[in-house]
Protein backbone atom coordinates (compact mmCIF):
# COMPACT_ATOMS: atom_id res chain seq x y z
CA UNK A 1 0.00 0.00 0.00
CA UNK A 2 1.17 3.35 -0.97
CA UNK A 3 0.04 6.44 1.45
CA UNK A 4 0.86 10.14 0.21
CA UNK A 5 0.30 12.83 2.92
CA UNK A 6 0.19 16.23 1.60
CA UNK A 7 0.31 19.10 4.63
CA UNK A 8 2.34 22.01 5.83
CA UNK A 9 3.67 20.39 8.56
CA UNK A 10 5.70 17.25 7.26
CA UNK A 11 7.71 17.03 10.78
CA UNK A 12 4.01 16.73 12.71
CA UNK A 13 3.54 13.77 10.14
CA UNK A 14 6.54 11.76 9.86
CA UNK A 15 7.16 11.51 13.73
CA UNK A 16 4.36 9.28 15.14
CA UNK A 17 4.28 7.31 11.67
CA UNK A 18 7.71 6.05 12.10
CA UNK A 19 7.16 5.06 15.82
CA UNK A 20 5.23 1.93 16.59
CA UNK A 21 2.91 -0.32 14.40
CA UNK A 22 3.05 2.23 11.17
CA UNK A 23 6.87 2.25 11.78
CA UNK A 24 6.73 -1.30 11.75
CA UNK A 25 5.17 -2.03 8.50
CA UNK A 26 7.18 0.64 6.63
CA UNK A 27 10.14 -1.30 7.91
CA UNK A 28 8.74 -4.71 6.82
CA UNK A 29 8.12 -3.00 2.85
CA UNK A 30 4.19 -3.67 3.36
CA UNK A 31 3.23 0.16 3.22
CA UNK A 32 5.33 3.09 1.63
CA UNK A 33 4.54 6.45 3.19
CA UNK A 34 5.88 9.72 1.59
CA UNK A 35 4.93 12.97 3.15
CA UNK A 36 4.75 15.89 1.16
CA UNK A 37 5.39 19.79 2.00
CA UNK A 38 2.71 21.26 -0.78
CA UNK A 39 4.42 24.66 0.11
CA UNK A 40 7.51 23.39 -1.87
CA UNK A 41 4.43 23.73 -4.79
CA UNK A 42 2.95 27.27 -4.54
CA UNK A 43 3.69 29.83 -7.84
CA UNK A 44 3.92 32.67 -5.17
CA UNK A 45 6.86 34.52 -4.63
CA UNK A 46 7.37 34.67 -0.92
CA UNK A 47 6.19 31.17 -1.10
CA UNK A 48 3.04 32.21 0.37
CA UNK A 49 0.25 29.20 0.46
CA UNK A 50 -2.59 31.43 2.07
CA UNK A 51 -4.73 34.40 1.23
CA UNK A 52 -7.87 36.42 2.18
CA UNK A 53 -11.13 35.33 1.70
CA UNK A 54 -13.23 36.73 -0.79
CA UNK A 55 -15.93 38.24 0.50
CA UNK A 56 -14.17 38.96 3.75
CA UNK A 57 -14.07 37.40 6.66
CA UNK A 58 -11.56 36.52 10.02
CA UNK A 59 -9.12 34.55 8.87
CA UNK A 60 -6.92 33.19 5.84
CA UNK A 61 -7.65 30.45 3.30
CA UNK A 62 -5.58 27.89 1.77
CA UNK A 63 -5.18 28.57 -2.00
CA UNK A 64 -5.86 25.41 -4.43
CA UNK A 65 -2.97 26.04 -6.49
CA UNK A 66 -0.10 24.68 -4.29
CA UNK A 67 -2.48 21.46 -3.17
CA UNK A 68 -3.47 20.90 -6.83
CA UNK A 69 0.12 21.18 -8.58
CA UNK A 70 1.52 18.72 -5.39
CA UNK A 71 -0.94 16.15 -5.84
CA UNK A 72 -0.45 16.57 -9.70
CA UNK A 73 3.08 15.95 -8.71
CA UNK A 74 2.71 12.81 -6.28
CA UNK A 75 0.12 11.21 -9.23
CA UNK A 76 3.04 11.80 -11.85
CA UNK A 77 5.98 9.91 -9.18
CA UNK A 78 3.35 7.19 -8.32
CA UNK A 79 1.83 6.25 -11.65
CA UNK A 80 4.26 3.41 -12.82
CA UNK A 81 3.35 1.86 -9.37
CA UNK A 82 0.22 2.69 -8.53
CA UNK A 83 -3.32 3.64 -9.61
CA UNK A 84 -4.44 7.29 -8.60
CA UNK A 85 -6.33 6.18 -5.80
CA UNK A 86 -8.54 7.50 -2.95
CA UNK A 87 -8.38 11.40 -2.50
CA UNK A 88 -9.28 11.76 1.17
CA UNK A 89 -10.03 15.22 2.58
CA UNK A 90 -10.24 15.28 6.12
CA UNK A 91 -13.79 17.57 6.48
CA UNK A 92 -16.52 17.73 9.15
CA UNK A 93 -19.08 17.57 6.33
CA UNK A 94 -17.86 13.97 5.14
CA UNK A 95 -18.84 10.60 5.96
CA UNK A 96 -18.41 9.57 9.40
CA UNK A 97 -14.99 7.62 10.09
CA UNK A 98 -15.68 4.54 11.28
CA UNK A 99 -13.94 0.65 11.63
CA UNK A 100 -15.69 -0.24 8.40
CA UNK A 101 -14.02 2.90 6.78
CA UNK A 102 -10.87 1.69 8.05
CA UNK A 103 -11.64 -1.52 6.77
CA UNK A 104 -12.67 0.15 3.05
CA UNK A 105 -9.47 2.06 3.51
CA UNK A 106 -7.41 -0.70 3.72
CA UNK A 107 -8.86 -2.56 0.77
CA UNK A 108 -6.71 0.66 -1.30
CA UNK A 109 -3.42 0.11 -2.99
CA UNK A 110 -3.13 3.72 -2.82
CA UNK A 111 -4.22 6.82 -0.36
CA UNK A 112 -3.77 10.57 -0.96
CA UNK A 113 -4.47 12.63 2.15
CA UNK A 114 -5.09 16.28 1.90
CA UNK A 115 -4.47 17.82 5.47
CA UNK A 116 -6.40 21.57 6.09
CA UNK A 117 -5.06 24.03 8.09
CA UNK A 118 -5.07 27.89 8.91
CA UNK A 119 -9.42 28.72 9.23
CA UNK A 120 -10.05 27.16 6.06
CA UNK A 121 -9.43 26.41 2.21
CA UNK A 122 -10.64 27.73 -1.80
CA UNK A 123 -13.55 25.26 -2.34
CA UNK A 124 -11.81 24.49 -5.69
CA UNK A 125 -9.37 22.05 -3.70
CA UNK A 126 -12.44 19.54 -3.30
CA UNK A 127 -11.85 19.30 -7.15
CA UNK A 128 -9.82 16.71 -7.03
CA UNK A 129 -10.76 14.93 -3.58
CA UNK A 130 -12.77 11.65 -4.05
CA UNK A 131 -13.68 11.08 -0.23
CA UNK A 132 -14.47 13.26 2.39
CA UNK A 133 -14.48 12.12 5.86
CA UNK A 134 -14.92 13.36 9.11
CA UNK A 135 -13.76 11.84 12.59
CA UNK A 136 -16.23 13.37 14.64
CA UNK A 137 -17.75 16.42 15.38
CA UNK A 138 -15.35 18.65 16.36
CA UNK A 139 -12.90 21.16 15.19
CA UNK A 140 -9.11 20.75 15.48
CA UNK A 141 -6.46 23.03 14.03
CA UNK A 142 -5.50 20.83 11.23
CA UNK A 143 -5.93 17.79 9.02
CA UNK A 144 -2.73 16.19 10.32
CA UNK A 145 -3.46 14.42 13.30
CA UNK A 146 -7.00 13.54 11.54
CA UNK A 147 -5.17 11.90 8.60
CA UNK A 148 -3.01 10.12 10.98
CA UNK A 149 -5.68 8.21 13.09
CA UNK A 150 -7.65 6.84 9.50
CA UNK A 151 -3.89 5.70 8.77
CA UNK A 152 -3.52 4.05 12.05
CA UNK A 153 -6.75 2.30 12.12
CA UNK A 154 -6.32 1.35 8.40
CA UNK A 155 -2.48 -0.18 8.10
CA UNK A 156 -3.10 -1.95 11.47
CA UNK A 157 -5.89 -4.33 9.41
CA UNK A 158 -2.91 -5.08 6.47
CA UNK A 159 -2.14 -8.48 6.36
CA UNK A 160 0.75 -9.52 8.41
CA UNK A 161 1.22 -5.83 10.39
CA UNK A 162 0.07 -6.90 13.28
CA UNK A 163 2.04 -9.37 15.11
CA UNK A 164 -0.22 -11.28 16.72
CA UNK A 165 -2.90 -12.68 14.16
CA UNK A 166 -5.55 -13.19 16.69
CA UNK A 167 -5.15 -9.85 17.93
CA UNK A 168 -7.33 -7.88 15.27
CA UNK A 169 -10.39 -10.15 15.47
CA UNK A 170 -10.28 -9.89 19.47
CA UNK A 171 -10.73 -6.11 19.58
CA UNK A 172 -13.86 -3.93 20.30
CA UNK A 173 -16.18 -3.67 17.38
CA UNK A 174 -14.65 -6.37 15.90
CA UNK A 175 -17.57 -8.49 17.01
CA UNK A 176 -19.66 -5.65 17.96
CA UNK A 177 -19.07 -5.87 21.47
CA UNK A 178 -17.35 -4.00 23.63
CA UNK A 179 -14.05 -6.01 25.15
CA UNK A 180 -14.49 -7.75 28.44
CA UNK A 181 -12.52 -6.68 31.15
CA UNK A 182 -8.65 -8.00 31.33
CA UNK A 183 -6.05 -8.50 34.02
CA UNK A 184 -2.45 -9.43 33.79
CA UNK A 185 0.09 -9.93 36.83
CA UNK A 186 0.18 -9.61 39.83
CA UNK A 187 -2.80 -11.50 41.03
CA UNK A 188 -3.30 -8.48 43.70
CA UNK A 189 -2.44 -5.07 43.33
CA UNK A 190 -3.25 -1.83 46.10
CA UNK A 191 -5.84 -4.39 47.36
CA UNK A 192 -7.26 -4.91 43.91
CA UNK A 193 -7.70 -8.83 42.66
CA UNK A 194 -8.01 -10.66 39.54
CA UNK A 195 -11.47 -12.33 39.11
CA UNK A 196 -11.36 -15.64 40.71
CA UNK A 197 -12.35 -17.45 37.30
CA UNK A 198 -9.85 -16.40 35.02
CA UNK A 199 -7.33 -17.95 37.21
CA UNK A 200 -9.00 -21.35 37.23
CA UNK A 201 -7.75 -22.93 34.08
CA UNK A 202 -10.69 -24.02 33.48
CA UNK A 203 -11.39 -22.83 29.47
CA UNK A 204 -15.30 -23.50 29.67
CA UNK A 205 -15.93 -21.08 32.10
CA UNK A 206 -13.31 -18.59 31.10
CA UNK A 207 -14.98 -18.06 27.95
CA UNK A 208 -18.41 -17.93 29.18
CA UNK A 209 -17.29 -15.10 31.62
CA UNK A 210 -15.56 -13.14 28.85
CA UNK A 211 -18.57 -13.22 26.64
CA UNK A 212 -21.02 -12.30 29.47
CA UNK A 213 -19.01 -9.22 30.62
CA UNK A 214 -18.54 -8.53 27.11
CA UNK A 215 -22.30 -8.48 26.75
CA UNK A 216 -22.29 -6.50 30.41
CA UNK A 217 -19.87 -3.62 29.86
CA UNK A 218 -21.70 -3.22 26.07
CA UNK A 219 -25.34 -3.19 28.01
CA UNK A 220 -24.01 -0.89 30.73
CA UNK A 221 -22.09 1.95 28.27
CA UNK A 222 -23.08 1.49 24.59
CA UNK A 223 -26.14 -0.18 24.91
CA UNK A 224 -27.05 1.10 20.78
CA UNK A 225 -23.93 -1.29 19.50
CA UNK A 226 -26.95 -3.98 21.11
CA UNK A 227 -29.19 -3.28 18.25
CA UNK A 228 -26.87 -3.46 15.41
CA UNK A 229 -25.93 -6.49 16.04
CA UNK A 230 -27.90 -10.12 15.80
CA UNK A 231 -27.50 -12.25 18.87
CA UNK A 232 -26.87 -15.76 19.26
CA UNK A 233 -29.86 -17.26 21.89
CA UNK A 234 -26.99 -17.73 23.97
CA UNK A 235 -26.13 -14.50 24.42
CA UNK A 236 -30.12 -13.08 24.62
CA UNK A 237 -29.91 -15.72 27.76
CA UNK A 238 -27.16 -14.22 29.24
CA UNK A 239 -28.43 -10.77 28.42
CA UNK A 240 -31.63 -11.18 30.21
CA UNK A 241 -29.21 -12.58 33.68
CA UNK A 242 -27.37 -9.39 33.02
CA UNK A 243 -30.43 -7.26 33.21
CA UNK A 244 -31.15 -8.81 36.63
CA UNK A 245 -28.19 -8.20 38.27
CA UNK A 246 -27.56 -4.86 37.45
CA UNK A 247 -31.20 -3.67 38.73
CA UNK A 248 -30.48 -6.36 41.85
CA UNK A 249 -27.40 -3.89 42.17
CA UNK A 250 -28.96 -1.02 41.59
CA UNK A 251 -31.91 -1.04 44.15
CA UNK A 252 -28.99 -2.81 46.59
CA UNK B 1 -3.46 25.16 31.83
CA UNK B 2 -1.15 21.37 32.70
CA UNK B 3 -1.32 18.65 30.48
CA UNK B 4 0.65 15.31 31.55
CA UNK B 5 0.35 12.36 28.65
CA UNK B 6 1.54 8.83 30.25
CA UNK B 7 2.83 6.73 27.20
CA UNK B 8 5.26 4.37 26.03
CA UNK B 9 5.81 6.38 22.75
CA UNK B 10 7.15 9.66 24.15
CA UNK B 11 8.46 10.66 20.86
CA UNK B 12 5.19 10.10 18.98
CA UNK B 13 3.82 12.24 21.11
CA UNK B 14 6.16 15.37 21.68
CA UNK B 15 6.99 16.43 17.66
CA UNK B 16 3.63 16.64 16.87
CA UNK B 17 2.89 18.69 20.28
CA UNK B 18 5.75 21.18 19.48
CA UNK B 19 4.40 21.79 15.92
CA UNK B 20 1.57 24.38 15.18
CA UNK B 21 -0.84 25.89 17.43
CA UNK B 22 -0.31 23.41 20.31
CA UNK B 23 3.66 24.46 20.03
CA UNK B 24 2.90 28.03 19.72
CA UNK B 25 0.57 27.60 23.30
CA UNK B 26 3.78 25.82 25.37
CA UNK B 27 5.70 28.77 23.68
CA UNK B 28 3.13 31.55 24.82
CA UNK B 29 3.11 29.90 28.16
CA UNK B 30 -0.33 29.12 28.07
CA UNK B 31 0.28 25.58 28.54
CA UNK B 32 2.51 23.33 30.05
CA UNK B 33 2.96 19.61 28.76
CA UNK B 34 5.29 16.95 30.03
CA UNK B 35 5.19 13.29 28.27
CA UNK B 36 6.01 10.57 30.64
CA UNK B 37 7.62 7.10 29.73
CA UNK B 38 5.89 5.08 32.14
CA UNK B 39 8.37 2.24 31.10
CA UNK B 40 10.82 4.48 33.61
CA UNK B 41 8.66 3.55 36.29
CA UNK B 42 8.14 -0.18 35.89
CA UNK B 43 8.98 -2.84 39.10
CA UNK B 44 10.32 -5.30 36.69
CA UNK B 45 13.86 -6.10 36.69
CA UNK B 46 13.99 -6.35 32.71
CA UNK B 47 11.75 -3.17 32.24
CA UNK B 48 8.49 -4.94 30.61
CA UNK B 49 5.21 -3.32 31.50
CA UNK B 50 3.11 -5.69 29.69
CA UNK B 51 2.60 -9.90 30.61
CA UNK B 52 0.12 -12.21 29.47
CA UNK B 53 -3.84 -12.17 30.04
CA UNK B 54 -4.86 -14.02 32.74
CA UNK B 55 -7.18 -16.64 31.52
CA UNK B 56 -5.09 -16.98 28.36
CA UNK B 57 -5.72 -15.62 24.67
CA UNK B 58 -3.85 -13.85 22.37
CA UNK B 59 -1.65 -10.62 22.94
CA UNK B 60 0.14 -8.89 26.20
CA UNK B 61 -1.59 -6.58 28.35
CA UNK B 62 0.03 -3.60 29.46
CA UNK B 63 0.34 -3.76 33.89
CA UNK B 64 -1.59 -1.63 36.20
CA UNK B 65 1.76 -1.10 38.15
CA UNK B 66 3.84 0.94 36.01
CA UNK B 67 1.07 3.27 34.77
CA UNK B 68 -0.48 3.84 38.81
CA UNK B 69 3.47 4.95 39.81
CA UNK B 70 3.57 6.82 36.50
CA UNK B 71 0.69 8.83 37.66
CA UNK B 72 1.42 8.62 41.56
CA UNK B 73 5.09 10.58 40.57
CA UNK B 74 3.40 13.56 38.26
CA UNK B 75 0.67 13.82 40.96
CA UNK B 76 3.33 14.73 43.16
CA UNK B 77 5.68 17.02 40.95
CA UNK B 78 2.28 19.31 40.68
CA UNK B 79 0.76 19.46 43.19
CA UNK B 80 1.66 22.73 44.74
CA UNK B 81 0.67 23.91 41.21
CA UNK B 82 -1.86 22.15 39.82
CA UNK B 83 -5.32 20.41 41.37
CA UNK B 84 -5.33 16.49 40.26
CA UNK B 85 -7.50 17.43 37.58
CA UNK B 86 -8.98 14.89 35.25
CA UNK B 87 -7.16 11.67 34.66
CA UNK B 88 -8.60 11.03 30.88
CA UNK B 89 -8.66 7.08 29.49
CA UNK B 90 -8.80 6.73 25.38
CA UNK B 91 -11.06 3.72 25.33
CA UNK B 92 -14.39 2.66 23.07
CA UNK B 93 -16.19 1.86 25.98
CA UNK B 94 -15.85 6.16 27.04
CA UNK B 95 -18.15 9.17 26.40
CA UNK B 96 -17.87 9.82 22.67
CA UNK B 97 -15.90 12.99 21.85
CA UNK B 98 -17.36 16.22 20.55
CA UNK B 99 -16.92 20.14 20.45
CA UNK B 100 -19.00 19.92 24.00
CA UNK B 101 -16.28 17.93 25.39
CA UNK B 102 -13.65 19.53 23.99
CA UNK B 103 -15.50 22.96 25.63
CA UNK B 104 -15.60 21.10 29.50
CA UNK B 105 -11.48 19.87 28.36
CA UNK B 106 -10.79 23.45 27.27
CA UNK B 107 -11.92 24.71 31.27
CA UNK B 108 -9.84 22.25 33.69
CA UNK B 109 -6.82 23.61 34.78
CA UNK B 110 -4.89 19.56 34.65
CA UNK B 111 -5.59 16.81 32.46
CA UNK B 112 -3.44 13.45 32.55
CA UNK B 113 -3.71 11.68 29.58
CA UNK B 114 -3.09 7.50 29.73
CA UNK B 115 -2.26 5.78 26.71
CA UNK B 116 -2.71 2.41 25.88
CA UNK B 117 -1.33 0.05 23.50
CA UNK B 118 -0.35 -3.83 22.97
CA UNK B 119 -3.41 -5.49 23.08
CA UNK B 120 -5.15 -4.30 25.64
CA UNK B 121 -4.58 -3.25 29.56
CA UNK B 122 -5.18 -5.09 32.64
CA UNK B 123 -8.57 -3.73 33.76
CA UNK B 124 -7.43 -2.21 37.53
CA UNK B 125 -5.57 0.71 35.29
CA UNK B 126 -8.95 1.95 35.28
CA UNK B 127 -9.02 2.74 39.37
CA UNK B 128 -7.47 6.29 38.73
CA UNK B 129 -9.35 6.93 35.53
CA UNK B 130 -12.21 10.06 36.08
CA UNK B 131 -12.89 10.01 32.44
CA UNK B 132 -13.04 7.67 29.62
CA UNK B 133 -13.38 9.22 26.26
CA UNK B 134 -13.91 7.91 23.07
CA UNK B 135 -12.67 9.21 19.78
CA UNK B 136 -15.46 6.98 17.74
CA UNK B 137 -16.02 3.25 16.45
CA UNK B 138 -12.84 2.34 15.30
CA UNK B 139 -9.73 0.47 16.86
CA UNK B 140 -6.22 1.99 17.25
CA UNK B 141 -2.80 0.57 17.94
CA UNK B 142 -2.69 2.92 20.88
CA UNK B 143 -4.39 5.95 22.56
CA UNK B 144 -1.23 8.71 21.90
CA UNK B 145 -3.04 10.00 18.06
CA UNK B 146 -6.54 9.95 20.07
CA UNK B 147 -4.92 11.89 23.02
CA UNK B 148 -3.12 14.25 20.82
CA UNK B 149 -6.55 14.75 18.78
CA UNK B 150 -8.62 15.64 21.78
CA UNK B 151 -5.67 17.49 23.51
CA UNK B 152 -5.50 20.28 20.13
CA UNK B 153 -9.14 20.44 20.07
CA UNK B 154 -9.53 21.79 23.22
CA UNK B 155 -6.30 23.97 23.56
CA UNK B 156 -6.97 25.73 20.29
CA UNK B 157 -10.40 26.72 22.51
CA UNK B 158 -7.97 28.64 25.14
CA UNK B 159 -8.22 31.67 25.46
CA UNK B 160 -4.94 33.73 23.91
CA UNK B 161 -4.23 30.62 21.66
CA UNK B 162 -5.42 31.22 18.42
CA UNK B 163 -4.06 34.08 16.67
CA UNK B 164 -7.38 35.69 15.48
CA UNK B 165 -9.87 35.79 18.07
CA UNK B 166 -12.92 36.01 15.55
CA UNK B 167 -11.50 32.37 14.08
CA UNK B 168 -12.99 29.62 16.43
CA UNK B 169 -16.40 30.93 16.63
CA UNK B 170 -16.54 30.83 13.00
CA UNK B 171 -15.84 27.29 12.32
CA UNK B 172 -18.07 24.58 11.28
CA UNK B 173 -20.29 23.48 14.61
CA UNK B 174 -19.94 26.41 16.48
CA UNK B 175 -23.47 27.75 15.13
CA UNK B 176 -24.63 24.25 14.54
CA UNK B 177 -24.45 23.95 10.69
CA UNK B 178 -21.43 23.25 8.75
CA UNK B 179 -19.46 26.20 7.12
CA UNK B 180 -20.01 27.65 3.76
CA UNK B 181 -17.68 27.00 1.51
CA UNK B 182 -14.48 29.75 0.81
CA UNK B 183 -12.43 30.89 -2.14
CA UNK B 184 -9.56 33.06 -2.21
CA UNK B 185 -7.44 34.14 -5.19
CA UNK B 186 -7.25 33.89 -7.61
CA UNK B 187 -10.98 34.59 -9.43
CA UNK B 188 -10.32 31.21 -11.76
CA UNK B 189 -8.39 28.56 -11.30
CA UNK B 190 -8.17 25.53 -14.17
CA UNK B 191 -11.84 27.24 -15.31
CA UNK B 192 -12.79 27.01 -11.39
CA UNK B 193 -14.37 30.23 -10.90
CA UNK B 194 -14.88 31.88 -7.72
CA UNK B 195 -19.16 32.69 -7.16
CA UNK B 196 -19.65 35.99 -8.07
CA UNK B 197 -21.62 37.91 -5.36
CA UNK B 198 -18.12 37.34 -3.23
CA UNK B 199 -16.83 39.70 -4.85
CA UNK B 200 -18.78 42.65 -5.54
CA UNK B 201 -18.06 43.97 -2.40
CA UNK B 202 -22.16 44.01 -1.39
CA UNK B 203 -21.97 43.23 2.31
CA UNK B 204 -25.02 41.95 3.40
CA UNK B 205 -25.79 39.53 -0.29
CA UNK B 206 -22.22 38.20 0.79
CA UNK B 207 -23.66 37.18 4.46
CA UNK B 208 -26.79 36.29 3.09
CA UNK B 209 -25.17 33.85 0.29
CA UNK B 210 -22.91 32.50 3.07
CA UNK B 211 -25.88 31.73 5.41
CA UNK B 212 -27.76 29.88 2.28
CA UNK B 213 -25.08 28.33 1.86
CA UNK B 214 -24.04 26.71 5.12
CA UNK B 215 -27.77 25.79 5.35
CA UNK B 216 -27.71 24.38 2.25
CA UNK B 217 -24.50 22.07 2.85
CA UNK B 218 -25.93 21.04 6.28
CA UNK B 219 -29.09 20.53 4.70
CA UNK B 220 -27.65 18.22 1.99
CA UNK B 221 -25.00 16.21 3.81
CA UNK B 222 -25.76 16.60 7.49
CA UNK B 223 -29.02 16.69 7.72
CA UNK B 224 -29.17 15.32 11.39
CA UNK B 225 -27.37 18.75 12.35
CA UNK B 226 -30.50 20.79 11.64
CA UNK B 227 -32.76 18.59 13.85
CA UNK B 228 -30.37 19.52 16.58
CA UNK B 229 -30.43 23.73 16.64
CA UNK B 230 -33.71 25.96 17.03
CA UNK B 231 -33.36 27.78 13.22
CA UNK B 232 -34.25 31.67 13.10
CA UNK B 233 -37.67 32.51 10.88
CA UNK B 234 -34.68 33.80 8.18
CA UNK B 235 -33.40 30.30 8.13
CA UNK B 236 -36.70 28.58 8.03
CA UNK B 237 -36.76 30.81 4.77
CA UNK B 238 -34.03 29.84 3.15
CA UNK B 239 -34.30 26.25 3.82
CA UNK B 240 -37.85 26.26 2.03
CA UNK B 241 -36.16 27.68 -0.65
CA UNK B 242 -32.77 25.39 -0.70
CA UNK B 243 -35.31 22.83 -0.49
CA UNK B 244 -36.88 23.78 -3.89
CA UNK B 245 -33.57 24.29 -5.61
CA UNK B 246 -32.32 21.12 -4.51
CA UNK B 247 -35.47 18.59 -5.82
CA UNK B 248 -35.57 20.85 -9.16
CA UNK B 249 -31.74 20.17 -9.61
CA UNK B 250 -32.94 16.56 -8.97
CA UNK B 251 -35.60 16.59 -11.70
CA UNK B 252 -33.15 18.53 -14.27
Amino acid sequence: MRIDVLTLFPDMVKGPLSESIIGKAIEKNLLDVEVTDFRDYTDDKQNHVDDYPYGGGAGMLLQAQPILTAYADTVAKTADQYPTGKVILVDPAGRKFDQQVAQELSQEEHLTFICGHYEGYDERIRSIVTDEISLGDFVLTGGELPAMVMIDAAVRLLPEVLGNQESAPSDSFSNGLLEYPQYTRPPEYQGMKVPEVLMNGNHQLIADWREKESLRRTYLRRPDLLEQIELTTKQRHLLSDIKIEESEDEIE
